[in-house]
């Protein structure tokens, strides 16, 4: 049995929709530790709840290297095999993505990549396209660039506001999120130069 | 009714998809002049057979600005109200632009704002998004950075050549770009921002 472990800064309905999945046995996986790095993070209350074993560890005023490295130590400690992201709002550094090489993945909302770092949905309105979505990666040392595991797309309507867009991005992030999980904890991909593509 | 200018420099199949349309009673305009940079554009050809009106206006050896003028009067000669670059493989100076305000489409293998400028398709595949696409938008003097008036999704698959995914994108290029003349001709869609919307 795989270890998945959870970072996240908020809500974390990814995170939510990943151990939905996970306890329906559709992932078949365990979350094995649920970190965060704000102590009010409504989703390690969810996670308490849940009978999660969670950690909040404080990023605020630690160098970032510091504050990875105790990250990473907690993840290894729980014997993590996979880190998903689920509304973490920090870059990591070098020392974290290498610590977990290829076995980091992070869910934007938006079809990277178009529209990557903050608010996608917004951008994508502005730019006034007329599909957008969301995108699962595998987290590189860049910001949204590492190679993509699954998409999905939404269309953008005349009426749409962040909130209607994002609303309807969100319910496909649920879903893609946990299908790439299922294909990274099942070792169902291989990587051909930037393409994730199923093994044979 | 509406006159059509279209532009094109090799095979122009989105012209021809147009001229069906044309000819179908789906778009209801006429196409007024088919303008070729290139002698042996075999789109130059098609239009003949099909009693077009066309110019070959030779592009070697002339500054931009002198050609987009002589463009723009054979444009204006046939009282043309939209043009459509169809594989015009020029970049419009802002002579040419600013002789038609907004009434300039072009039609892109990709979806904008993700891989502009050559080779969308390789750009895509390297990239390894999961979808890609194609986007018709309106002309203004950025590099394929106009408001975007439609847009079509094609899967992206594992065993996809250049060349599978092009043909895939190039079918949907025929469908909307005959959907984007018609909402121009009719005058049916309005700017907002960078966004195009139906009127109401």
């Amino acid at each position: 049995m795989k270890n998945i472990g959870i970072l996240l800064s908020g809500r974390g309905s990814n995170f939510e929709a990943i151990a939905r999945n996970v306890s329906a046995g559709k992932i078949q996986a365990k979350i094995a530790l649920v970190v965060s790095n704000r102590g009010q993070a409504p989703g390690l209350e969810t996670a308490c709840k849940m009978g999660l074993r969670t950690l909040f560890i404080a990023s605020k005023g630690k160098e970032r290297e510091v504050y990875d490295q105790e990250v990473v130590a907690a993840l290894k400690g729980a014997q993590v095999d996979l880190v998903c992201l689920a509304g973490f709002m920090r870059i990591l550094s070098p020392v974290f993505v290498r610590a977990f090489p290829g076995r980091i993945l992070n869910i934007h909302p938006a079809l990277l990549p178009a529209f990557p770092g903050l608010d996608a949905q917004k951008q994508a309105l502005d730019y006034g396209v007329k599909f957008s979505g969301c995108t699962v990666h595998i987290v590189d040392e860049g910001m949204d660039t590492g190679p993509i595991v699954r998409q999905a797309v939404v269309p953008v309507l005349d009426e749409d506001t962040v909130e209607t867009l994002s609303a309807r991005i969100l319910a496909e992030e649920h879903r893609i999120y946990s299908e790439a999980v299922c294909l990274m904890i099942e070792d169902k991909i291989r990587i051909e130069g930037r393409r994730v593509v199923l093994k044979k």
